[in-house]
């Protein structure tokens, strides 16, 4: 069985980031790996796709169970390069990450590991993003690598359902705090700005972004933050469709 | 009144675009409109984010009633800076586009100019993407100038529900042909790529993206695609919730 499995990887940090050699560790345990991920990271490219370049793909290593290529493209060009050119047939699963960072909240709209999963789901493979809350490069994927070899073993036993993908973000604590896994909503939130004004030794100004979340709903106990912030992992059940069904049928009675 | 009015105006194919000039002086006749928009075509680019350089803006116009800059960033980016640098105080309205081109279905993923509606819609701001039929850098937007004045004028006396932006996608045909506006779902649907690899003078692979939308249900009547098939102009509630509620249950049985 395992050997017959296709697992295509990928990420938003770049091909040597530790947290995507992890993910590679676990992935190799469950079947053939085929990695496809970006050459340079690539963080905040959301679902952004490249139509001004054409893209270049090298092959970097190759063993029996694991196949891994870098590209100069976008995580989700990543996963439509990978379907198209790079994979025999289509997967049995794609993971994204581990990502260096939280992707929970409204965050996710900006991330370009959880894109590479959206854009499994629209390809309609069993796709699943993993976070770890924590930036640093040389950050401990112990305890993720832990989790995302339980969640890789239960979906692939069970599936997961159709039309959507998953979105787990893990706590930065060692095995044992970790207090189980809450399924739970995406919170409401936003990042407040303050760009970073300076000026080039030519006169001119540049703006660098910077910012910091802020919590909309604090109080809330059913969401992805809160079981974050008690030391919970959070799996957030993500579908594509953007419509807001609850304000359709009082637009209807817009008078255009 | 309409001089107290502030409107941000951006879009993703470029400030020098015919269709953000159309949109630029449809909003000129609600209120003091300062543009914002990308200094080169940012099509594909998502809800990506400038976070490895920083970011250059110019002034390139200014009469007393609209205030264009160009900067070197994505549509987000550029509302972002817009909101924090280089407007009074947060705009009543913010418009993104014409985009040359349909932005339905799931497409919208890709989107730029919807990206930056969904940044207003983030920061609590009316919010309206504008997109024509017409990928041609030349098109016509007589049609679209009516329609996007039409639905401005709509929103600036009656509001937008709270918690959505609106996704305006417009028939290219003259203005007696469009049958009215359809209040309608997000159609679901997805691209097949179909990557154009070439060699390189020095004997190197490269790879375009390209690619052909397919409708997952072209029987529905209830969405976008339907609408703008059938002539009418088509107007979706956006949110920005990626969260499946009817998986939710379903996924806490989980033994994990």
């Amino acid at each position: 069985m395992k050997n017959d499995r296709l697992i295509l990887v990928t990420n938003d940090d770049g091909i040597k980031a530790k947290g995507i050699q992890a993910l590679i560790k676990v992935a190799s345990l469950f079947g053939k790996v085929v990695v496809i991920a970006p050459a340079e990271p690539q963080s905040g490219m959301s679902h952004a796709i490249t139509v001004k370049y054409p893209l270049r793909v090298s092959k970097i290593e190759e063993s029996d169970s694991v196949v891994q290529y870098s590209c100069h493209g976008t995580p989700v060009d990543c996963v439509k390069l990978g379907l198209n050119q790079f994979l025999e047939r289509k997967p049995d699963l794609l993971i994204s990450g581990i990502n260096h960072g939280a992707n929970s909240s409204t965050s996710i709209v900006y991330s370009g590991t959880m894109a590479a999963a959206l854009e499994g789901l629209i390809n309609d493979i069993p796709s699943i993003g993993f976070s770890l809350l924590n930036l640093d490069h040389n950050a401990d994927f112990t305890t993720s690598s832990r989790v995302t070899k339980k969640i890789i073993e239960h979906v692939l036993a069970n599936g997961i359902p159709d039309h959507i993908c998953l979105n787990v973000n893990i706590p930065d604590l060692p095995p044992e705090q970790i207090k189980g896994y809450k399924f739970c909503r995406q919170n409401k939130g936003y990042w407040k700005e303050e760009f970073d004004k300076r000026t080039d030794p030519m006169g001119r100004n540049y703006y660098w972004l910077t910012g910091e979340f802020y919590n909309s709903e604090p109080e809330a106990t059913d969401t992805d933050e809160w079981a974050l912030e008690n030391q919970y992992v959070s799996i957030v059940p993500m579908q594509i469709d953007f419509t807001c069904y609850s304000s359709l049928e009082k637009l209807k009675n817009w008078n255009l």
